[in-house]
């Protein structure tokens, strides 16, 4: 147990482990929180059987998500605990229900933000699962439909078991603890850089050099485009450039933002506190785009309507990217080798991650080693 | 002249009228502004001789806009005086320079927001000469580049000069008059709704029923839109399915906004007052986009980012139209039978038109008949 902290109840019914052939639900080693500010402790979670179309998945690699963060500390409100975060799984097929055919024992697998979404409304027959009208089905912290409302226990195990209209194939050329970000931080820029159609010779400007910054820079210059990245850090002018970047501007330099003006045609801006867009709306040639993908908990400065209709600029949003999507961009990423920069922890240090995350000291993603688990889970149960 | 008001100076150098077949300029009767607060009093205004490229157009009805409100009466700043307004002209080519062959003496035209542009940027190339790199040249209160930066001067008045390249063919099927609000309102409105390839089964939400909104209104119709709009009057209900909305939700009234939820695939917003935009992002389904028209001289409230986020939503801008879009407009507006709703006023009456556009009380364009300013002029020159 992490010295310091109380040791902590396992999750609601947890489940003996399955002998091997067995058809029963397992009990997972986890990490997770049991309230606000717990902060993480070894914990068991149940995993159902596999039914009929799920693929059970021991998991190698779990990315660790600023989105981690703020559920795990209650910070977005009406979190239920104990919670096991984490949805940027790469693992093992390790058994699979009796209609699957697409997976089998043994192939690398990777899950996302979604474990399930309706299916039948206009978002899920396009593929845009994430938009579903009824609401997705997060890979932990929500409530799970079509399992009695369980609440959804996510990627911080040694196990986990999914539908397999939710599981991606993850391509064996990459390596597995480097993919685990792409589930997340990768789609989430590759979506919106598709959704505009990016090619060779666009210019991308990317805000904000965090998870997903980095990956946006990484994605875009694989897609051919030129990328100027806009920090207000001069500390990570030269990690930019070495990420990729073409330039770097410092976005509180007024003369340099002036110089940059009508220079780019798409901002994937990752900064997820509140600050000024006008700026960047600037930065914008005619029919530009901004995507914001953080949301800030605070409101942002208020947007100046002739910035847009200035230039015919679009302001929007994006949300992480659909199934399909996700496994076009894993499939896009093992053909220009792109992966992300990360730092593997194990579970005991897990919360100096989470304090290192809040305080910016990582490059780029730090993700855990699911094999620590299981020895931090014995010595809860001690 | 207008009683209680100051006889005004001629412009700056006027010119005696051309005799027939002359090829001096001529001196054409206007109206127009000769301070922020003057309110609208009759002038004469300079035209120049047809370039071999000019058009020279004997305007017949001119529109009056928002805009020339705020532009006559000081309240963008920088405004040079006296200002005649005006840009929605209506017109007869009554002299031709050398090099024109597309335009005839005796031919129906029109001139809209622009007189000029660099023709050299890539906006220009591409026929968004709206979004002109070098700035496009508006057809009132800007410098004319190419000819000695003298300030354009508008439509309030019996005669235009005006490039071949930014004159409209305007179809002989429609009232006259009543296409002079095509020229701004008008493509305003169809521009967006192209650009968003609005089509048969869109559902297209209008927001303010004034000159812009009425435009919007009949424009998604005639494409073959569902019509949804959103006003704050119950008074204006009844007006706006009389135009041929399919729907009205008045925007104040939650639980109206509620059940439109997920509804509306493009939002035309008109208001050009600070108004909320986040009630009408969660109109939207996934995907779709509102378009503000109108420029409020306040700061707009914080935009919510999870509102886009959460449908991949697109807040944008949109400025008048290309040239060549403005005469798609045109066209299409002759092959559908749509024209704005009009009341045709003499120049004596413009001050009191301003005045009740200003309280809304206009349904929904006024259109000068410019055949009043002659008499006008003559008052004020004895």
């Amino acid at each position: 147990m992490t010295p310091g902290r109380p040791v902590p109840p396992p999750l609601a019914n947890p489940i003996p482990p399955a002998p091997a052939g067995s058809e029963a639900g397992i009990r997972a080693a986890a990490y997770g929180a049991v309230s606000g500010d717990s902060g993480l402790v070894p914990l068991t979670v149940a995993r159902r059987a596999p039914k009929p179309d799920d693929v059970e998945i021991a998991i190698d690699f779990c990315g660790l998500c600023h989105s981690d963060v703020h559920a795990t500390r209650g910070e977005w409100g009406g979190q239920t605990y104990p919670l096991v975060p984490g949805h940027e799984i790469v693992g093992t097929v390790s058994r699979t229900g009796s209609n699957v055919t697409d997976f089998a024992v043994g192939d690398r697998v990777g899950v996302g933000c979604m474990v399930d979404s309706c299916r039948e409304c206009e978002s899920c027959l396009d593929g845009l699962e994430q938009y579903c009208e009824n609401g997705m089905t997060g890979t932990y912290g929500a409530k799970d439909r079509r399992n009695g409302d369980a609440i959804t226990q996510g990627g911080y195990s040694s196990s986990i078991v999914v539908d397999r209209r939710y599981v991606l194939r993850v391509p064996d050329s990459l390596d597995p603890a480097a993919v685990a970000p792409l589930l997340c931080a990768g789609v989430t820029t590759f979506s919106p850089l598709r959704h505009f159609d990016v090619e060779e010779g666009d210019v991308v400007g990317v805000v904000g050099l965090g998870g997903l910054g980095h990956m946006a820079v990484k994605l875009a210059k694989a897609m051919g485009a030129k990328v100027v990245v806009f920090t207000t850090s001069e500390s990570k002018v030269a990690a930019a450039l070495e990420l990729g970047a073409d330039d770097v501007v410092l976005s509180r330099d007024g003369a340099a933002m002036a110089a940059a003006n009508r220079t780019i045609d798409l901002i994937i801006d990752t900064v997820a506190a509140p600050h000024d867009l006008n700026p960047f709306f600037r930065t914008l040639r005619v029919d530009g785009a901004l995507f914001q993908l953080g949301l800030p908990s605070d409101a942002m400065p208020p947007v100046n309507p002739g910035a847009l209709i200035r230039r015919r600029i679009a302001y929007a949003g994006s949300l992480i990217g659909g199934i399909a999507e996700t496994q076009e961009m894993l499939d896009f990423c093992a053909e220009h080798g792109v992966v992300a920069d990360i730092e593997v922890v194990a579970a005991g240090q897990l919360n100096e991650a989470y304090d290192r995350m809040v305080a910016g000291d990582v490059k780029y993603r730090f993700v855990l080693d699911t094999s620590t688990l299981q020895a931090a889970a014995e010595e809860a149960d001690a």
